[in-house]
């Protein structure tokens, strides 16, 4: 099984996780860090560092984070350079949830291109869409 | 200037809205409800007609919400039927830094649609965007 780990700024990638679990039931080998203006970069690479190391899963890890850029995908890419680790930016709910569904099944590359095409998928102007279906 | 209400399963869209303006400074006229287990679906639609009572802007509200299809989605869905409401699913961080960037310039569809756009960029793989770069 693939790992997941959620890092972004502040807390809510701690809290995506939670409501993902409420939806999709408890998972595995699932971490999250947030981080504050307190937290120094070191930081945040020593905790994908340990996170790495920590992982027992041969499948790799999928990092899940919010913006390109920014310190937790800056961090992420530097500790990963030659691992078997993926990174996906732009995290949304849904991106959070076909990781869990799809983790088992496919192989990691596979499972960051289908995230980031599922996570994509979800972002629609509902109205828009139901406007479009009356209409036809 | 557009409002902006964001409405999520579990506590992440509380959280996102904290990290949001951490980054882009903090923001007048926005709302945040979080759903969950304890919710009654009469609850969020309360909370959406509340919203749009309590609105002093002219320019309309624009609805942040998780996922098409979850109460929090069907509820705004549900309450702004022939209101300057739009709403735009599968919330991120970039998408509410792009919300807060454009809603004075923009009108409220317009703002929809730039919303979702850079919500959709914001999702990337950035190792293969780095590997095309170092390529060419």
């Amino acid at each position: 099984m693939i790992a997941v780990t959620v890092i972004t700024h502040g807390h809510f990638g701690e809290e995506l996780l939670r409501t993902a679990q409420d939806i999709v039931g408890k998972q595995e080998q699932i971490q999250a860090f947030g981080v504050t203006s307190e937290t120094g970069v070191e930081h945040v690479c020593q905790f994908v560092e340990q996170a790495l190391a920590t992982n027992e899963s041969p499948d790799g890890m999928l990092f899940l984070v919010d913006m390109m850029g920014g310190t937790p995908c800056n961090s992420a890419l530097l500790k990963t350079k030659d691992k078997a680790a993926e990174i996906v930016t732009g995290v949304n709910l849904y991106m959070m949830i076909s990781a869990f569904t799809h983790r088992t099944r496919l192989s990691l590359k596979d499972l960051a291109l289908k995230v980031a095409e599922d996570g994509k998928r979800a972002i629609t102007l509902p109205k828009d869409l139901l406007a479009k279906k009356a209409a036809s």
